[in-house]
């Protein structure tokens, strides 16, 4: 059976070019289990109501089952012009049952049923992520505590700032990865609604148990109005707007690994499994893995960019433009899935070249802040120390020297107020350990942050 | 004092064409509020944690006040030399208390200032448009109680389907308006993260109490890691993601109302003061504010991904870059702010013209649908009775009639399962309340739903 | 010979989930003909420059012929470990003329390799869409011409504005696509240029002819600097560009054909060889294919936002980032292939419904316009004369009357100086032919610029 | 006169709110110039054309004049409810001139007067930025000319790969803008084109000259269809596409110059004056300008998004959304000009370190590719030779040395081929001077590519 959903109101076969344009099996054939899945609950659900008989119902369920197989197992073939996964698993189960595959669709309209295979998907999907962040971002808590007492420069404006724990500025990701976790818990609700039995667009005459199909599919809520239903696809645009910002998180890690591993930095060795090299230049090791990861942020910023289009402006309720949904929603979840995955995996396996960071802190004035926070505590104004300090550090640019390669007497050029204490304020270990305030670079706070994290991520229930 | 915060190390004076390409005064003004409502908060704290003196703090805060009084009463002159917000107070603070002034900054940076004033500023803003889209809401659900019982198509593709109530599509919006209001509800706790006291990007060596400065400005949390607390803008960019997806439904809404105050729907009449004319042709009345909604989407879709790429490949921590988000922030509130606003007030004046609506369901054959439930009522399978009425149809249209104006004669060459019962069944009252499915645009569903939205706005507790 | 291009220097396999994450031959497979034609040249060039000797280049040539034919026939085996389109050919020639085939990659890095490949399918790529611009822009004045004579409503705002000839509104899009078609012209020559030769990105030490490549692969010219040459994407983010803006006009010409197939407007009806029905409603006669382009605007517009996004902030020269560049150009060249072709084949079938589009112009003040016209031919100002008009549309309304129909002596209640004169200015045929100002909707005007057109569009040259 | 331009029809005043939320006059004042040149064109036109008389049109040309003078003199009230900047001039000439200012609007409407003004504005732009780029341009010639024989490191993956000359770096940048500026220019004939006369959207009855008004105005061509003219804006979206490429060289180059001014790098030092401080660490010197134009890449790219998804699906012909053109057209252009003013203006300031950038050329084996090359030269071919340099590198690696620091026999332990003339090869000078290929980093290369550029550009002839 190749027939058309809706042959009898037409009076000519479709064009070969519009079948092949608006055909999606090519995309949404990856949707066959949720459709398979939801045939089912909604077959059975129809039985329970009485308005297909068990024996229909049995029926249909083996041959539904037996699709499921044949799709699984490459044995099924695909044919631009049944359009979709719905008519392709309809038309085979004709082939299987016979007749009764036609009572199928009773009750439901493609609209609700490529919705509700939608929300199975990203439920699943959705959680999966949530998952891989879980993952990660212990990950990053075990790295912190492998790093405890490792320093590195912090920078602002990529210029060497403050000296910080490398411990701290793996939690810093740890923190974003946290936030984009709870993006996709907070998405979820809104996921988890049953749209099956909106029909096409207004409801069905049918004394259908939405509840019921619901229950069997595990799904915390029914949609609550039919048209909405088969109409809006906020639920995909908060996923592919959870997933942006997440990608921005891994731009920003990636420009990170990507930087530490060129000679100029040094601070990192990328693992030679997860590195390529060049067809032409035999000394090369490239950090292609961050580099892809960075250029893929381009992708998924691009996938919200259609939907967010596709659905400017589309009047209710269902429209086929809507179609398009599909292909950028798997494009993204592909995309973060792959990223999680290789980052997690190679995140512990990068070996940070500890000297050659702690080196990189004694160059550059990281300690100017405190020697200025030195002055304060003597009674000098912010503001006046930050300028004497200022004076200091082209003093001792022009000298080629650090802050603390300067005598005494020339500190005191500087400020009346200095004497030999402020040496022991300007050691790194000083600098870093000083930083007490909450959410500080300072030791012992790290220490409590990688514990509480810790902490969170063995309590943290997982959908 | 019109020096900059740095003078100390620099030789030079900045170049009058960099003091106006770096100076974002004409844009972060707006802040003043928050940065004044944060330094009295910090000054305090420092106070109460033996940094400054009590006297010192009184003194900053009375100057502190003055100038937010200033600036409220326009009194205040605003410099690009100044570079931002913060170096404008702080300057103006210095010349009414003096020297003392040069003591606000301790223990903090712009870095943290900034991310401070944002968040203050945007949980305002987050809270008001929570506030604004549940009078919206509100607004939908009023409309639709006015509605019940008026009838209208419902389309997909364009195209009628099948009628629905009025009501019914007005309760789609509020879903879609409830969605989006959870979704600032769910931004809300990652807006209301306090920063301050990170400072640099690595925390301080004063002994603050952030928990203090959190206190006093209301704030739920401390952030936990300082880089992350200075480097990250995901706050925003949820908020724009959120208000992206919401303006998806204002375009689809406006949409909506631009075909329906068309011609050739004419199925509302906008109120002239709602509405603008022709400088050329004088019979125009032209459905601009809808319009200028749907063309407004562009602007929030253009600054998300402004500030995604904005945000795309920084390393840690601040970086110039970064400025810029406000811009962005500043340009999407607005907007949002005036679309719901200016939406909120039109809706209640606009003319529903319930018969053109009524008519208009008696054209296309929306009962079609109904039909083949009929027949399938009759033990023929779906997508049997579905190519029955498909065939009905045809002949319908040849002979240019609706389906309810065939005989029974002609109705029975299709079946003849079908009797006289047939014709009851496709009175739009019969389509539009047999289709009792939940969610359903049956009256009996649609006043319950009206009244379950009516009970939960009552219940519902904002921010 | 799976072994990869840089084994020497690593110490370690590279990991399989890298393997597939970095791998991209499931995309740039589809480059094989351009990769194999671009060896081809070079080889020749190499031998002709005397880096290999003629015998060689025999044999690589014969080679690379035999793996053309074995992909174009489905006889190739492809392998996610060769990464590549460059290494899978390299790895085959391999097999078939063994060591030799370790020679063809002299002189050559597969950083302008790629850039190579790129640019010969997107010059080829650009080309057949100039073409297929010209058939639809032909299409356009074929349908024209076809329908002079015939009048419909012009809008703005969606309100019926002043009687336009339906040519006229097709022309417009003529206008379009013509610049559209200008635009893919402007890209070429900047698409048109010989990246080979540039090597990783410095130039090769070897005596190679660039020239001669260029010469035998048809290139206007050769790239003046190696690193540009191996580092810009430009010449793929403007054809996204032009893409994108040809995409803006072709979702608006589906928004009026979606529209206008509707049952209000009722303009137009779409063949059934272009349309698809439903599932459930079997009456439906739906515009999919307009819907799908309208759609599909998105997916365009996305794929240039990633690769903006991808190449913002790229140092120079290649990074690997840059891999995702042929995603999002096969994404939009696949798609705008599609659309014009789809679109081009559709518009000829179908049928405008001349009676009523002209039956729309009699209603909704069309003419008003030309009753303030008139009234300043009597020497009113136009300001005054418009004031004067949309009185009597006002009065009109509230009568249920069109202006043509309100009585001479009801019109000389809105002005003394309107006689029996002003009515012949009110007809359709009078409104729409009087508009003679040159680009205006007179008959005589659109049937100059479909002439005009036609003789463009014969004389034109395409590349 | 503060009444609107359609007040006949209307019964109600305009709303408050609706004033302030449909009125653009904060946004299009600018355009006043544009606005008053057009008007006084059109009021010759009318004069020469018989429409007005000539004594009107010199009486409205005067007061356009004086008009003119007060807005430039910020002696003109600007007031929302008069919408925008066509109703603020025409109102405001009434007060001057009398009622004879109510014949200005003969035979236009704002839709055609407003396309006019934005083309005028906006081929006024793109001139001066094509002038822009054309200094920005020489300022990389003479850069490059002034830094001819100082090497740097060439980078591929952020990783060194061979060493190149700083001018060719440089002269790769000036191909960029080359090419940009060569996009803007293609652009402008599409900008150049005269609309006024197509009046609301189907052209007018008056006997215009529209040849006549774009003579005057010096445009070079007039549109052809009326309906195209008012309703599309791609003149618009391929300007923003060209300042979108544009930004993504700029962010490159910006990426760069933060990098270079980094302490890892320190290949370069930023002028004082074109870098700003801390207002906490007194050590820093931060490059905010590179910082800034990079972070403003992401504004440009979002207003080119914003007007893209403005204009989709908008239907024939003007509708309200496409005022939301302008916010986005005069952002573009306001930031990209700024941008190309302060790189201009900083990069001549920019201290290159030579000493720095050659001896980063030392480690990093970036004379590998040369050791193969001399491989091949002995007839090995090449990707044996590759792999054979790729083990040298390895054992390098190991011992702490660069491949020039192997002694001989070392050498030859990976190859017999190898003799003492490897080591000429080696060398920075060679490596970079036998790069002779066409687009080569080789000294004599660079030089004449050098010369070109400064030929072209002395010979080029700017708009």
């Amino acid at each position: 059976m190749t027939q058309k959903a809706w042959d009898g109101r037409f009076s000519e076969q479709t064009d070969q070019m519009v079948e092949a344009f608006t055909s999606s099996i090519a995309v949404d054939r990856r949707l066959y289990r949720h459709d398979i899945e939801g045939s089912i609950a909604h077959c059975r659900m129809l039985a329970r109501s009485g308005i297909i008989s068990k024996e229909d119902a049995e029926q249909l369920v083996t041959g539904l089952d037996q699709i499921r197989d044949e799709i699984a197992n490459d044995q099924f073939v695909f044919d631009d012009r049944l359009e979709d996964i719905h008519m392709h698993v309809e038309s085979r189960l004709h082939d299987i049952v016979g007749n009764v595959a036609r009572k199928l669709h009773t009750a439901r309209s493609r609209n609700d049923q490529v919705a509700l295979d939608a929300r199975l998907y990203l439920r699943e999907e959705t959680r999966h992520i949530i998952h891989q962040l879980h993952t990660l971002r212990k990950t990053f808590v075990d790295l912190a505590q492998a790093n405890i007492g490792n320093v590195m420069p912090g920078y602002t404006h990529m210029q060497r700032a403050q000296p910080v724990l490398v411990s701290h500025h793996l939690m810093a990701y740890y923190e974003m990865f946290t936030r984009d976790g709870d993006r996709f818990r907070d998405a979820l609700p809104r996921i988890d609604v049953m749209p099956l039995g909106c029909a096409a667009l207004a409801g069905t005459t049918y004394p259908i148990d939405r509840d019921d199909t619901a229950a069997q599919l595990g799904f915390a809520e029914v949609s609550a109005n039919s048209m909405d239903a088969v109409a809006d696809r906020d639920f995909m645009l908060e996923f592919l707007s959870a997933a942006s910002i997440c990608m921005v998180h891994f731009s920003r890690l990636s420009e990170e690994l990507v930087l530490w591993a060129s000679t100029e930095f040094g601070f990192i060795e990328l693992p030679d499994a997860f590195s390529t090299g060049s067809s032409i230049m035999p000394q090369k090791k490239n950090p292609d893995v961050p580099e892809l990861i960075r250029g893929k942020t381009g992708r998924v910023f691009g996938d919200l960019v259609a939907l967010l289009t596709t659905m400017k402006a589309l009047p209710m309720a269902y429209n086929r433009d809507m179609q398009e949904d599909k292909r950028a929603l798997f494009s993204t979840v592909d995309t973060l899935r792959a990223c999680i995955a290789v980052m997690t995996k190679m995140l512990p396996r990068v070996t940070f070249k500890k000297d050659v960071m702690r080196h990189a802190t004694t160059t550059g004035f990281l300690n100017a802040t405190d020697m200025a926070d030195y002055l304060v505590g003597k009674g000098i104004p912010f503001r006046e120390a930050h300028a004497v300090v200022g004076r200091a550090v082209a003093y001792a640019l022009d000298h080629g020297k650090e802050l603390d390669q300067l005598t005494l007497e020339e500190m005191r050029t500087f400020s009346d107020e200095i004497d030999a204490t402020l040496f022991e304020a300007l050691t790194v270990e000083q600098v870093v350990n000083r930083r007490t305030s909450k959410g500080g670079t300072a030791t012992e706070n790290v220490k409590s942050a990688i514990s509480l994290a810790g902490a969170r991520l063995a309590a943290e229930r997982l959908p």
